[in-house]
């Protein structure tokens, strides 16, 4: 029921927006006061500790906590017998649907234990040794079962079942053999057919990537307090204290009402921190104890226990006339979701080809549970995956067709009113734009030496509204505090000041931007899906456009007007013109300071469930060198560029396009999940998964290409994750060029590189 | 510029009003998880330590702190030279005008200690050993000046002067000569002599009291942080976290808009925690530091430290014809205001003859400092001092008449329209309610014992209104939290629940009631003066109205209809006429859970400069049991009447009252600040001062008149303060009854009353 409307830009104001100035919490992160999930402390709080699983798939037969209950210092025991029993539900097709049967099993073991590491039992205790020492008194009698961990495996007929009853959704006619593929999502527009008939180069290949994790420094934390009168406290580093509240409410069967949830800082997320793990638990634990109970998850217990990327495995087909015109656009895709369904696979069939204009084309998925930690959003969730195959395929589709691969996007750029799979049709320009952009950049035409190569490739991202919440105070000193309910996971307290700064035309430092609690702010979904500068700000904007009002209606009683003769520029209350009388300008300064005598102070909140949100266009071109003797990939160069509508902090968009790029380097080149025969994950620990380091990546380029969001007052649209997308294909598309090998499967690392040189694996360029 | 409107009453839709429901914070502090000021901890936290001033009155000549800051674990130390010199002002003769001069001088003394206690350095360290051991390696140079501790002396023409120019403010001809009289106020209404003139009978007298201390259970303590960018945290317990922000602001020199303050639960105030004392010098050495700092009071300092109520004494006249109707009513009072001017001899002033409609009356009273600590707000400031001095008089006036004590004040009592000094006029009815209901009490008919006496007092409080803001936003589960940004000493969280339950026709169980930061709430002027319940109350109900706005507005969006074509009743949307069409109601839950999808979620924000408050009228009587052996007077029992308005929760009324009393009945019978030749208090400490204890009285029945403030939408009238103010004088007519003697000083203890009995000292009865 909500149309889009259009905004009026209030882009004539625009002093501070477009500015980069020093960040909210860029001091206190530099000074180590920032305060994070495990920086809280209560009187009198326990330490919470999980019994994870030692098999990938097991059925526990019982759970004796006799012993580990009655160790001197453990104060609470749990299992998931303490935990609600949630309706059964089926998971929809539809994006993200949270399934509550699921994800509370995924929280904590009922029936099976489904991968190594998956939490069965918790103990609460007076310090961390005793809790440690309580879980190994925890007796289970488990039926060891045979799990199945990799996806042609997974969805083997003869496989190893998770979900005895689990049959496919949304196939015609429904299987009547259960099996390990939760969900499946297909969409075709045009004749499939006909446009493979048309084209006179046909591509084809498949590609696949290993699971990485988002890596964020910051372990999962949080301190819960259950109080006798069934009001609960939780202090937590999260993407969205409004959804751990939600969730931890869910499934400890606590009202939601019940519930404040204080947002810590956060040491990164990524989407990994949009749902809960311990929260739950630690929550139950305090309910059973009496008293405050802090988790901390270990960084074996993240990797072991929390949510990656989802491994996939992608076939790809594309047509196109010699002139470069994709006639058609096939792709069929396999997400493992680990051990429930739940992941992001729908994503990767919308965004695959929604960079161009294709008349022709159908996107198919499937989601296959297996053995291993339930997947979790990262940037662009579900994106990179088969942005990877079709970015590669139009590498190749260009070489064939002697096309200069940007020439090639910019002939099949898709515009406003074009079809997407998904009954989409395309709102927004800015693809075009960022092409041209990269095209005329000096560095796309510098020459290269030997065993380099350069690489492009674009990625959309359909990026997100949603419900957001601001408040917005005047303070006695005239200056505003803004606060809302999105947690600061790239620079949104620097972009709402700068937006409501610009409201009110007062200076950047007049403004206090802040992360409130639960109570204290309108309901804000997660910060995810590139929404809050978008939807958050918006709030933002709101709420200041009330105050406004307010100051002017102020004005208005003291001059003794109507308040439409009362104008607000600069930070200050003016006659609207001559004829409204000779009043000297009233200043937010002195409004504040006359607010008692003149009836009240000033402020409001704002809510809104935001539509108009424009996608996330993003394209790059990577130069590398491969050492042949190795196989080794050097980043040489990166130049990405992105439509950010409008960047109200341009350093911060910069730093979101970088952070982009080099963790979708991360996935290219070494980062991946290695199981050994026994189902456990090989390399939990910093040593053993590689992610890039500082001195693995050159200076990346970050090009800002504005084209403003008609949608919204300041044009934002979002930009923290579309930058990521196509950043595996560029590495793999330079390493081809390099190399002349096509590595049709991440991570690119050194062995797989120099084998498929040595062995000049690689059937394409 | 406010008018007093008056208000459309919501009388019909209460269901919660007026029932007494489990109170909030009751189960938190009944099991002990309630967090107070000393129970907050942050990383790196230091501990501070207060230096000081072993002197009644000295000159500081030097402080040297080198041997401190050396001393190893001592992080910062700081003294008045750290803090910011603020501009001298005199205090006007305005009721309670704050003087950054004189209190920021308080905090931290700089030219001279004024008493044995005041603070002039502090220490931040490791530990609370290492703190108090670094306290002693400050090496201080003091010239050790005559004090003066007693109101007559303190104001004697040769007195020792605490400030060498302070002249008497408010009298003409200005003085020439500096003195300790720091302020006068008078006003005089209609003819005074010819009052005197008209009367038939006059009696005249001079009474005394002892300053008393608040007695809050919690001491003060809070925790600062300042971060290295000017940005701040405090938290602390307080009657007004928005002052505690601003005066620290002031005192410590930052932008007020820079600290964020967080209440935390308040063990006790009655006034004694609106002013800061600790929280500049903690945030102070937080920012020397670059540490946390938690500083905590001892009961000790409590005593020596912080502000009790004044000391004073009252020249009172009061003619009357032999009806009873009173002629003229003439009264010269002194208060001491302890080192520092700023205390409440105005209220003493304003409030002595105010329950009275009396033609001819004169106020005069004086603010003389001493070498004492600073006299603090204690409920209902200033007034319960002069109402000694009246109600006792009225006690021997009625018996000079030969009238009923009782109908003596009906005869006079004030009505709407009678004039008051202070150029005001009475707005409210309440007081002869409220003595006819005692008048018929079957307990006033009670026959007395042998050494047995009854009394009773009246008394009048003007309560306030003020600056209130509250915010309601409804959770997807269909509650709804308010929060305030008043702390919560007397009930407060209750009676909002109750008023915003029936404002949106929800069950009291669907509300939750917070108490939130000064970044998430309106700014809301302290928890005092009576006010709470009647202008943050009518906070939250202007936040829940602007909600239940949003809810018509949305539900007139799903039904397609004018928003003036729903009603709100019940907690549910309904057509507000066949009409409209056929449509079924939509809960407030329903429109909670379709938030999303409807347009966003519901919630506000309000705030409001209260006018309307009405005065506050409490009439009492109590039997007492003097032992002639001991001196010593044992409370039989006490019925005090109080005009609450409207009782939003007649359980905490009746426990605002009792406590009122018990606290008067303190003043009246034991508490006091006892001084030896050296200018040194002797009993701080709970051993050596004597506060009632529950054995102490007896059930104190407490009866609520309701007569309905027509300018708040619930009625409500301010009930916390009133209670108390004349339970000292009715103790003290009780004791006269009993004993034959009129005790014309309090505490009336057992050595002073055993010696008025056996030296048949006082005068008149």
């Amino acid at each position: 029921m909500n149309e889009i409307k259009k905004t009026d830009t209030i882009t004539a104001r625009q002093h501070c927006v477009g500015t980069s100035p020093v960040r909210p919490d860029g001091v206190p992160k530099v000074t180590g006061t920032a305060r994070y999930g495990s920086d809280y402390k209560a009187p009198g709080m326990l330490v919470g500790k999980m019994l994870r699983s030692p098999h990938p798939h097991a059925r526990i037969l019982s759970i004796d906590t006799s012993r580990a209950e009655a160790y001197p210092g453990v104060h609470a025991v749990v299992t998931g017998a303490d935990f609600p029993l949630l309706p059964f539900r089926y998971v929809g097709p539809d994006r993200i649907e949270r399934n509550a049967w699921h994800d509370s099993r995924n929280v904590m073991a009922r029936e099976k234990v489904l991968y190594h590491g998956h939490a069965l039992a918790a103990v609460a205790a007076k310090d961390e040794a005793t809790a440690k020492h309580a879980l190994g008194l925890i007796d289970v009698d488990y039926e060891v079962l045979p799990f199945t961990v990799e996806i042609a495996d997974a969805a083997a007929e003869d496989a190893p079942l998770l979900f005895e009853d689990m049959i496919t959704r949304n196939v015609d006619p429904v299987p009547e053999k259960p099996s390990n593929i939760s969900r499946r999502w297909a969409d075709t527009i045009g004749d499939l057919e006909a446009g493979f008939a048309e084209a006179d180069e046909i591509v084809e290949g498949t590609y696949s990537n290993d699971p990485a994790h988002q890596g964020y420094i910051e372990p999962h934390a949080c301190v819960a307090e259950y109080h006798k009168d069934g009001q609960a406290q939780l202090w937590v580093s999260s993407q969205g204290h409004f959804q751990m509240r939600d969730q931890t409410a869910a499934y400890a069967g606590i009202p939601n009402g019940d519930i404040q949830v204080t947002p810590a800082e956060i040491g990164g997320g990524f989407g990994g921190k949009t749902k809960v793990y311990l929260e739950p638990v630690a929550m139950m634990l305090s309910k059973k104890a009496g008293r405050p109970v802090k988790m901390v998850m270990t960084r074996e217990e993240v990797f072991r226990a929390s949510g990656p990327a989802a491994g996939t495995r992608t076939w790809v087909r594309i047509g196109a006339r010699k002139d470069g015109t994709i006639t058609a656009a096939d792709l069929e895709t396999w997400y493992q979701s680990g051990a429930f369904p739940g992941g992001p696979f729908v994503n990767g069939c919308l965004c695959a080809f929604s960079c161009y204009g294709i008349p022709n084309q159908r996107s198919v998925g499937y989601e296959v549970v297996s053995n291993r930690p339930m997947v979790a959003a990262y940037r662009a969730p579900g994106a990179p995956q088969t942005n990877f195959a079709v970015e590669s395929a139009l590498d190749i589709l260009a070489k064939k067709l002697g096309m200069d691969p940007i020439d090639l996007r910019i002939k099949n750029a898709i515009h406003i009113g074009d079809p997407m799979v998904g009954a989409r049709k395309m709102t927004h320009e800015g693809f075009s734009e960022i092409l041209q952009t990269l095209k005329a950049h000096p560095a796309y035409q510098r020459k290269l030496g030997p065993n380099q190569g350069r690489g492009f490739a674009a990625g959309f991202w359909h990026n997100a509204g949603g419900d957001s919440g601001a408040t917005a105070f005047v303070n006695p000193d005239g200056t505003v505090t803004v606060a809302t309910g999105s947690p600061d996971i790239g620079g949104s307290r620097a972009s709402m000041a700068l937006m409501a700064a610009d409201t009110f035309g007062i200076p950047y430092d007049k403004v206090r931007a802040l992360v409130n609690d639960t109570t204290s702010v309108p309901y804000t979904f997660v910060t995810g899906g590139s929404r809050v500068t978008f939807a958050t700000g918006k709030a933002v904007i709101g709420a200041c456009e009330k105050v406004i009002r307010q100051l002017k209606e102020r004005a208005a009683k003291i001059w003794k007007v109507e308040v439409d003769a009362v104008d607000w520029v600069d930070g200050e209350a003016r006659p609207s013109s001559s004829n409204v009388g000779e009043f000297e300008p009233l200043t937010l300064k002195e409004l504040a300071q006359s607010a008692s005598a003149t009836g009240g102070h000033f402020g409001s909140s704002h809510a809104e469930f935001m539509t108009g949100h424009a996608p996330g266009f993003s394209a790059m071109f990577i130069d590398v060198e491969v050492d042949p003797e190795t196989g080794r990939t050097t980043m040489l160069s990166a130049v990405a560029a992105q439509d950010a509508g409008r960047a109200i902090h341009p350093a911060y968009v910069e730093g979101q396009i970088q952070g982009a790029v080099a963790q979708g380097v991360g996935w290219a080149l070494n980062e991946g999940y290695i199981y050994g025969p026994d189902g456990v994950l090989q390399n939990a620990s910093w040593l053993d998964y590689r992610m890039p380091v500082a001195s693995d990546l050159p200076m990346i380029e970050a090009v800002i290409v504005e084209v403003p969001n008609p949608y919204h007052p300041f044009g934002v649209k979002g930009v923290a994750e579309a930058g990521m997308v196509s950043a595996p294909a560029c590495v793999a598309n330079a390493v081809a060029a390099a190399t002349g090998r096509r590595m049709a499967s991440l991570p690119i690392s050194p062995p797989k590189l120099l084998e498929a040189i040595d062995t000049r694996d690689g059937s394409e360029l």
